[in-house]
């Protein structure tokens, strides 16, 4: 029996997309109290994450090298995390500590647990999901935690792929029919115009000329009306992110970060921070229960959408010029999963693309 | 990504026959209610079959072009069906005829939903489960629905194979063992005589010189005794009939339509035509907790044999010469995924052989 | 089709090894009552036994030959079998000896049932799982129940291979800490010597001078206190047997009979022979609660480690010099899975083996 085994993480089934070579988070910081274990699974990667008694992190594979029983079936001693079936301990680099009843040293690299590379940073625990190498590039850096604003996070499963909850995220034209009322799809349609403009790691729609939506939230959130500004941004390989202004006073950012449990399951970390003319207190209250009933109705046609996938053995999606995020989140994915295709395509910042839709 | 994707339908596994060039009853008629989408499968392929507001009737791969949601997840406008998820709209042929948001123009092949051929008859809404090619014949048509006659319609899932229904319907020697009392299998057994003749899409099993049989069913089905007309039908690939004539007054035919939905589940569309010297409504709430109970055995003992079929990894029957029909069915339906295999096949209409029984 | 099908017993998935050449204990005697039917699995393959009306016992794959229904699913009449769907009915051996409705002679082989090898011995109904072969040696023969001793049998099914349950049973490491205070793991740890000794079919360790432990059990068993002697030991394939002596009064011996009914499902029948000072009436309601808490905390633990086998592709275990049988009966398990490995291994007699450890 070899003494280290690194699996590789899962994905490529049904077409689906396994970018491994990227920073996700796998936990709000708060979730991970001092002296707790989560367990999570990152691209089909069973982890045992824990903080020590004196706030370190450590991410590892849920697997006791002893007798593979999952750490986070385990405890917290001191610094160190223990296994229940034989009260083995670990570190939280994975290096043995303790081997009850042995009698001579404890350490040797063979009994060590497999570590993850971990980063605490904007309020989430990012791991990197290669035990076998180094990190390059650091997490996505959150925006709009700023002195006068509210920020409030939830955390939601989505039964799809990360592409699936991605496009879902950042896609204008369902919000008028799917969730009908709640922000757009009331009253008379109006013809705007967005922008497409892209970097290499990054694609952003900028709506132009939208008239404050007539929808529940929207009335709510902008009450004197006027015209928005609205950008859809992904960032790769896995951040959806949706900001709105009106004027000085209203400023809106939801950042949405899809981590990839399994190949059909998306862990969803959102984060709303917003500045408004009315205090926090007072939206939260009648804002929440919308945005909730808002992920309920995605999180519902996704999993429809991701039994049709399956069932017929891929994504096969037919767009429009409306689609205006789809494909570009596509390429970028595809291009993150392949390495950098090359000279070939035409230059990411030279992109620029202008369409008409009606919301 | 192909705008256009055409899965073949299922089958094979485990020696399940795949019989994809034949009409299937999907659903009765009066399950697609006018404005009603239903949700069927047929040979593994998963369909929305809807009638639109002027009782046109529409057969669809159940996956929208665009996002490949479920179209029965939508609804009915008009004359179209209306996607859940952004509201696109196709009409019973399949042609997309509205995208919201979308300024130009809507009509596109590359965002037609894929329709099959579908005819309504007798009753039934069946379809050609190949989206990709010209139905060949007509479905069956049913018997029996003649002035005078009583007809009743129920529908029944087994847990098995279309071969294990078809087999089970009209097997003789079951019916005095497992339902024993219900019909046959009280009193004394007679020895009777089978005669089985054949074409090359039907066989035929008539029973010669049965006395009115002493269960239940046939005491209320024919009170003052007598000797019993029989004949055990098996239509290619899917319909088992069973037809009794008790002198000129009685005469019942059970019809029952059998769809593959998957491999080892079987829609049974059962149809009961009789005319009898009692009235109707008299024979209804009489037979029918009976005939419920018969469906009821039978489908427990379809689900034993399923179990044991599916762990030893196929089907693997020894029969003797009372198994009249088995193997008869098993080679025209293996004739039948096969393609007609030819000269070297002893003539359908030669075939003629006589088996003692005892019932 | 084939008159006679006879399946491999399965294994051999993610490592798991098919030891299928071995007796095992399929039932125990008492479960199988006269004119009773009992459905088991050993080894994948499902089994209907049966004890007929004059005490005869059958193991018979559980496939009726005739439609394949499960044999387990009908009833004893008389000597025989009877199915459930067309009443033919099997003896002992497998011989089918009725075919209801048939008119000639119902003997011949086609219509057979396959009979596994049994033997009933010591209590337990053991079967030879491989139904086309002559068995080799015998069952496993069990000690203890002796005269003054008192005997007590007890079934549990653990989540995990026979190999997890079989080390489990035999490792002391893990009774100080997951079961900690029932048996050992209070008080002070005391170091002992343990002696590793093997022959071609068995291996044994002999533990030196341990005080009498201070946990629960220990002291109800035995209250005076003193030094105990203790081995462990494997018999291949299957079974773990843990021996107690405490001077000349007390002696107990659990023998833990492990059945692979799956791969990742194994059938422990645990036999449990004492003799004590205090009289068995008293000693059972004292010690059978903590036996039963023990068992849960294994069968939770083993559950847990199996879903991490599973995930990660087969048992990754490293191990120290206190997994003082772990590897032997690996080695053991694997020799018997692949035949005598033959002249260039160490001869097992000669080896000896002393380890130092603290319990």
């Amino acid at each position: 029996m070899e003494s280290i085994f690194v699996p590789m993480p899962r994905g490529g089934k049904q077409g689906v997309l396994a970018l491994d070579r990227y920073w996700y988070a796998a936990c709000a910081s708060s979730e991970l109290k001092r002296n707790k274990v989560v367990a999570r699974t990152v691209l089909g990667l069973p982890l045992a994450l824990f903080r020590n008694a004196v706030g370190g992190v450590g991410a590892m594979l849920d697997r006791c090298p002893h007798r593979n029983v999952p750490l986070s079936a385990g405890r917290v001693v001191g610094d160190n995390l223990e296994c229940a079936y034989h009260g083995w301990q670990f570190d939280r680099l994975g290096t043995c500590r303790r081997v009850p009843g042995h009698c001579g040293d404890h350490e040797h690299p063979s009994r060590d647990a497999t570590s993850l590379p971990v980063i605490e940073q904007d309020g989430f625990v990012w791991v990197w999901p290669r035990p076998d190498e180094e990190p390059a590039g650091e997490p996505f850096r959150l925006r709009g935690q700023l002195p006068g604003y509210t920020t409030v996070h939830r955390s939601v499963l989505f039964p799809g792929t990360v592409h699936q909850a991605i496009e879902n995220a950042l896609d204008v034209p369902h919000t008028a029919f799917l969730h009908r009322g709640l922000f757009r799809g009331t009253g008379k349609t109006n013809r705007i115009k967005a922008v497409i403009t892209r970097s290499d790691s990054m694609v952003q729609a900028e709506y132009i000329g939208e008239p404050r939506p007539e929808g529940l939230a929207a009335r709510i959130l902008a009450p004197g009306g006027g015209t928005v500004q609205h950008w859809d941004r992904f960032h790769m390989p896995c951040v959806a992110e949706v900001e709105y202004r009106l004027g000085d006073d209203s400023h809106f950012i939801v950042t949405s970060l899809m981590t990839p449990e399994q190949d059909f399951v998306t862990r969803a970390h959102a984060v709303v921070s917003f500045k408004l003319p009315l205090p926090g207190w007072l939206v939260r209250p009648l804002i929440f229960p919308i945005a909730m009933q808002v992920f309920k109705q995605d999180a519902v046609i996704l999993g429809k959408q991701t039994e049709v996938v399956r069932q017929f053995g891929g994504e096969r999606f037919v767009s429009t010029e409306i689609d205006l995020l789809g494909g570009q989140i596509w390429r970028l994915m595809r291009r993150g999963a392949k390495g950098r295709a090359g000279s070939e395509m035409e230059p990411d910042e030279d992109y620029r693309a202008e369409v008409d839709l009606q919301v």
